[in-house]
């Protein structure tokens, strides 16, 4: 089984991390400067940028120069492709489930009221 | 900002390798035992049950002994936090723009056939 999105391995990977998570949350709000978004954490601003530096490889955010400041903005919809491949597969789960359900349905003894089988 | 889910690190972190997204992909159709999920790759055992072992502690699948073999089965309840994570946020972002939208929609010169507001 190849792997058919070498993308979405990095997108997983940059999830993985509480603080990368929480700037995906604070830029879900609406764009952010680095200084905005290294204010809550009690981290070293180069360890910081190191994270948005990984979202970023991972397509997560994109950051631009604005005058001084340098400005984030989350990419939304790469974070909708990791949730597509979740759901997939999860409703391939589901839809398994539902199957399997109306199969030992099937095998029940039949309702007393309805008329048995010849088999 | 703290971390609200510990668990969805190893979660995500499970789900960024190839080969562990193509067991969960498997396991969506129903349960395997190891030596049916290891069959289509080219890897030693020991390193394929060790992709295992991380899917399990990330509590994406659980395994038990079905007379001499593992079977494994998908966590699809699981699958659905991760999800629900990044739908959470997405749609935040969406929301976020919508307003945006909306906002520069009141920004717009009056349409002719109005009539100009007071203010």
């Amino acid at each position: 089984m190849p792997n058919q999105n070498p993308s979405i391995d990095q997108m997983f990977s940059a999830l993985a991390d509480p603080t990368r998570r929480a700037v995906v949350q604070a830029l879900s709000q609406g764009p952010a400067t680095v200084s905005q978004l290294a204010a809550p954490f009690a981290m070293a601003l180069p360890s910081f940028t190191q994270h948005l530096g990984v979202l970023e490889e991972a397509g997560l955010i994109t950051s631009r120069r604005q005058g001084r400041a340098r400005l984030c903005v989350l990419n939304g919809p790469a974070l909708r492709d990791a949730e597509d491949w979740l759901a997939a597969h999860r409703r391939q789960w589901e839809a398994r489930l539902d199957r399997l359900e109306a199969h030992l349905e099937t095998l029940k003894p039949a309702a007393p009221e309805k008329e048995p089988s010849d088999d």
